[in-house]
């Protein structure tokens, strides 16, 4: 009882929609994959395999389908969704891949019309400091973590098909309210890239800039890791989750604040309590093998 | 023309010391190593074969030594340095790991007299978020880099000689003056850790520490890292830098500053301003195989 889709548009072919689209291919889940791009990504993603077919006109792209994966850049998802609206097909399931979801669910409600029944909302947790469909590859998904945000609006038939669809490219399925959703990847993702900016930004912007590119040990290269990311990516997954990265930078500078403040006074104790908090919390962070069914 | 000693005495036998050990014996640069700790750690590492002699009496281990390598942490370095002086055979070399370098050196100067000419201030770039007898190993400074921070005051002999030990344990020598080696280490390796540290304590305190632990991607894993390292250690090296780390903090800070202001005010050019800033610097981070002889 595997899953098939005769027709599957991916709207967006970078790191994620490209490695989606050769993914469905790879694992002879879709018919016919077509992407979409306003740009030439699609032309490079059909060059490398990963598409049957590539176009820049979104209604050749989506009037057909039986599945539309919206993986575009979440600023884009508005005027996308809205779009795409007149040309959803009846029965067509429609999912995304944005790290954010409150602001695209209600994008979808606003523009999809009865199809926002079979819109559903997901997150496979699959980045990279890479980007474009040069970094796409069929396998990005396999042992990844996909969290859906599908609440009582949404067609379980779709739901399900979505589950099964990430299930058969080697995904994990979770499942969370979308509040819950963009509360807990504020804290676990964007706002730690935020944090990596800044402390990049700040060596960069240092006397000791050359240097440190030089001396960068181990500890530094990881913390730094995903500031290489994709400027226009950060900045509008930190916009359109703007208030819980908010609420993740109060709490991360009342730590700073303390530490600084321990730091100025001398207190030893102090930033042993704090260092030992940071501590046990990282060591008691799980590998993605145990990732759970539900958040 | 190999470097040998004829004994040396390591003084602290965890993660750097006992690797040093470890390494001195497996590369027979030396023809007896003691291993000295004031608890149960030196009994240790002689069982794991990194000593060839434990001891917990600082006269027995420092008398009739040729080389004595200091990688207790870096707060018990004035006492222990106060204890050894009168204990330095003539013509011993003397030399430490610590992670700052000015405080070392001004101890050794209080403390070692005629010795201190023969102290040659050493940092080796590899820590790592294990410690103790148990974390140690022979290979850790294979192809890592070593910071030497002589001046004119340091004989040069001595100096040649540390150079060559730590070049026969595989490691890339480099030179820097102690402030500079301060400032630099302050800005990659001290203050990043505050950082790690500040990002940890915000998540563990806050109302999803324990989804976030399930859910922590790879970006998120490799950004605090660090964070799971020895709060005592870790306390003692910011404040034993204290003021290049709150210098370091500053930096980090007004840049932290202005993420936040571009976040509130909804600037999408001025995050991706200093995202690319951010991005542009790290993608610049060597790996370590190209580290310079000179900083």
């Amino acid at each position: 009882m595997t899953i098939f889709w005769p027709r599957v548009a991916v709207l967006g072919v970078g790191l994620i929609g490209g490695s989606m689209a050769g993914a469905l291919k790879k694992h002879r889940l879709a018919g016919h994959v077509v992407g979409f791009a306003p740009d030439g990504s699609a032309q490079e993603a059909l060059q490398l395999g990963l598409l049957d077919q590539a176009t820049n006109n979104l209604t050749d792209a989506a009037r057909a389908a039986d599945l539309i994966v919206l993986a575009a850049p979440v600023m884009q998802l508005p005027a996308l969704l809205q779009d795409l609206g007149p040309l959803v097909a009846n029965d067509c399931v429609i999912t995304d891949c944005a790290s954010t979801k409150c602001s695209v669910i209600a994008a979808a409600q606003e523009h999809l019309g009865s199809a926002f029944s079979r819109f559903v909302p997901g997150h496979p947790i699959a980045g990279s400091e890479r980007s474009g469909p040069a970094a796409a590859k069929a396998e990005l998904f396999n042992g990844a973590r996909v969290v859906l945000c599908a609440d009582e609006r949404c067609d379980e038939r779709a739901l399900d098909q979505v589950a099964q669809t990430w299930t058969a490219v080697g995904a994990r399925v979770s499942h969370s309210s979308a509040a819950q959703h963009d509360r807990l990847f504020a804290v676990v993702s964007h706002w730690p890239h935020a944090v990596a900016f800044a402390l990049s930004a700040a060596i960069a912007n240092s006397d000791v800039a050359d240097e440190a590119r030089l001396a960068a040990g181990a500890g530094l290269r990881d913390t730094t890791r995903i500031a290489a990311s994709s400027p226009s990516l950060w900045a509008e997954i930190l916009l359109d989750n703007r208030q819980q990265s908010l609420r993740a930078a109060h709490e991360f500078r009342h730590e700073f604040d303390s530490i600084v403040a321990m730091l100025e006074r001398g207190d030893k104790a102090g930033l042993e309590r704090v260092i030992a908090l940071a501590s046990g919390w990282r060591r008691g962070v799980q590998e993605p093998t145990i990732f759970p069914k539900s958040l």
